[in-house]
């Protein structure tokens, strides 16, 4: 990096911890808070709870999701709470704050506060980086619970979006036995040309016995009752849908299918790499922002 | 195919021969016209030059691209020519006519006789389906140009989109190291996900030198003097991009550089396969016009 | 199998248990002894623990390894300890006795009572079998163990032998970036032909900087305290040589670096796979004897 | 390379011509005969055709082969024939001679002529590099050759050695349907772990039919009427193995089956890469012997 730019983490998971550490080895000034539990290195400043470091800093960068549900920030890191909305009050106005899935409310409140505040979450390039450790957890906890390799193994990927199309061709490379299934003739196209088998997310029934491996990676429920009381019994299911979720887990429960769903694997299974990604999306927007 | 369906195959190069003789090996009843140097198995109808077997038909099928600039039917393997007109003229009114790459007169003209006309390279299925020969073609091709083995060659595809994307998969499948270069922080992900280094397509200049193979996916100028003079003098350069295409073929002459603009590569490298991608959505437009 | 043989298997751990039901499940009528801590499904008989069905059997199936250093039969499943010496005196003269992992006393003692013992870890086929499992056991370990992905990180795999070869491939399939070390031209050659980079294992210091994950797969010490030292402080290494291993994990420990040693793969991460490779090498056996 | 070393390359194709740039190129003293229709760059000298440039050389290196079965060198870009034997009566006693596909009766003469003569072309690595131009123009071949893509196509490969196992592992990284074929246990182990199905290679018949694409590797009668009789009719054949092959060429010509014998791919398809891969093994050579 050509500039140092003075930068404020305020909460987070591991993830933002490392991030702050990476920031800090590019030559960046990093003030944190609210993440008291992670030792740091010598570069990085703690700044004081009163002010969260946000004076100085040229832009705020909070976690992934920003807040709970009940206005709190997500910081597990930390030994005390504090309301989102404290934070943003103490951000002087026109600066630039970086979040992660943020919220209508939260965007509300930001604007109120006349702050600049971009979700970095909704950066495809993001989703793409995240994608690789999403599919690298999902094919660590394949390996955990399944009692066979995952060579030879028949494996399902339901759905060939970003995460579908990158988890299939990764089973394949480990030559498991990949369907995948989609919707339109677009992507059974593209299936074919990646190589895989592939079924109709819409007409699953009749075509799930024999596989040792369903991962679905459709946000809608698309594994209920008729489909998993079809799948074998020691089939292994994972959900990386986020909410509601793709798999009816009371159905599963009850037909003694083992089910996992497993949600925000790259923060869990890599979180280095997770802190990484945050950073290089982080530095487009500086620099679309030109403070970079 | 549960159903029968009579159909015309009305000229068109060794791909449209090899479709008849797939559709008519599915049990369709096929005639064909305008294809007099194609010797055909015994199921496949020669249609007399006067009607082109349109009048049974429920679909006549048209070549890619259905007619050359002069308004002649495209029809390399008959001993005549024809112009599309004719052709259009002696099909029946409301009949559904599929053809590839049609132009604005040729629309222009179905709708003034009343025909159903579907442009069927419109499809992105199809596309998707062509990219496989056209990037084994571009593979053999630099096999058969470089003195060199693409196992270790240092490989820079130009563009991240459908061919692109998977010729810079194919190339590091046999351990070529693969660059490629696009324009967006999307597609910088994506060609990092994929495993690839990456490379702004806009500032190529400064980059280029030692590169053993550079392939041109974009149909944009993107390679001229400055690019050109700047690669290496044994580099094997591939275009693959329509006209206008994206290399500059003068300056490449002028300066000794070893170019070659490659279109149309899987009706010459692959035509059975490219007749059984065209013969996949042909289905698939029957079966949504309820003729299949 | 066309043929239906009576087998007996008499201790091991779930690799074991699982090879009686496949064996069970081929239509042989199996008995078991010594697994009475696993459930089995209705078509394997429980032997009495007096003659470990051994009389009925044509040949008897031991684990692997067949007994533990002091002469006890290797049973983690049962719930009750047997001299080795005890079961074999309990077998027939002239039976087929299966065992993996077979001491120099063990043969002695078969001898002695005129049994034809069979070492069926000695099949190189089966340690081929078991490649397959061990590699995707590195990976999971690999993967719970680093905070970074598999992807991109820098990965040396001491060894090109039938592990070391196989590992190789499929980290660079997760788009590791990897080096191989061996000792010979033809190992050099063999390594690059797979698209890896290569060391010469003794001469490794020197170039161990960067590495982000270190794999072992030789049974001699060849990261000592120098070499260790020369590794990043995150590095992550992974032994998989049998003993005495090939890491000085002493030296390891004191220089804070995380060092694992990882025996026995197959059994632990996929003994469903292992039971598999079991059966077909002993199927392979039992043909050659003109028992199948 | 440290040290400069006084070299003849005498006679060969291509590959020696590149050879003999690589060698200077590295800072070695080079001269060139029998190699009269290359033009070389300025840094090789042509040594006059009476002395060969052997008197001031520290190794003579001959082509692969080195002479044809009528005792002449073999000298394709030569404009003059030459006795093998007048060359070795030229060198000195005591020097090193490197040559390709050592003859009986040529070892018999250097051994007379006090010469010490290495066939590098027995050396293990050069076989292993050579094993990827080889895969490399197999699948040239097969593109040229086939009307559909190697993507889908059911391809046999016969013999899982060193160029069988590399070529189905290229084969399917290219998405071809891959089975491979070979004779013991262990080998279908090794095809197993690599991902293919296998055959028998004693026991084709029954199970030939279905494949687009067969490529024999062995040295052995494998493919005889019997077989040729059952693939299908539209299936490319190509042979690898050096004489006498293993294709019944006469059968598959009464039979109509399109085969190919293809010899020495190296030189023809990757004439660089086959230089740099001798070269390799010279320098490994001129070590050994404590010239480099």
């Amino acid at each position: 990096m050509k500039k140092s730019v003075p930068l404020a983490v305020v909460g987070g998971d591991l993830r933002l911890a490392v991030l702050a550490e990476l920031l800090s080895a590019d030559g960046h000034t990093v003030s944190v808070s609210a993440l008291e539990r992670h030792t740091f290195g010598s570069g990085v400043h703690r700044a004081g709870a009163d002010g969260f470091g946000v004076q100085q800093a040229q832009a705020v960068i909070l976690p992934i999701p920003a807040e709970s549900s009940d206005g709190l920030l997500n910081a597990p890191l930390s030994n005390t709470s504090y309301h989102t909305q404290a934070i943003l009050d103490a951000i002087p106005p026109g600066k630039l704050v970086l979040a992660g899935a943020v919220s209508q409310g939260l965007y509300l409140r930001a604007a109120q506060n006349g702050l600049h505040l971009v979700d970095y979450l909704q950066r495809e390039e993001l989703a793409i980086r995240n994608a690789v450790p999403t599919c690298e957890g999902a094919l660590q906890l394949a390996m955990e619970e399944l009692p066979i390799t995952l060579h030879g193994a028949k494996a399902l990927v339901i759905g060939n979006g970003r995460i579908g199309s990158l988890l299939a061709q990764k089973l394949a490379a480990l030559h498991a036995v990949v369907t995948v299934s989609a919707r339109s003739a677009r992507d059974f196209a593209r299936i074919q040309a990646a190589g895989h088998a592939y079924l109709h997310t819409g007409a699953l029934p009749g075509h799930l016995a024999g596989f040792d491996l369903v991962v679905n990676t459709v946000p809608a429920r698309v594994l209920g009752l008729m489909e998993l009381s079809e799948l074998p019994e020691n089939c292994l299911i994972l959900d990386l849908a986020s909410k509601p979720g793709g798999v009816d887990l009371t159905a599963a429960s009850q037909l003694g299918r083992h089910a996992v769903w497993a949600l925000s694997l790259p923060g869990k299974v890599a979180p280095v790499s997770a802190a990484q990604a945050i950073r290089d999306t982080i530095y487009a927007i500086l620099q679309e922002e030109a403070l970079l």
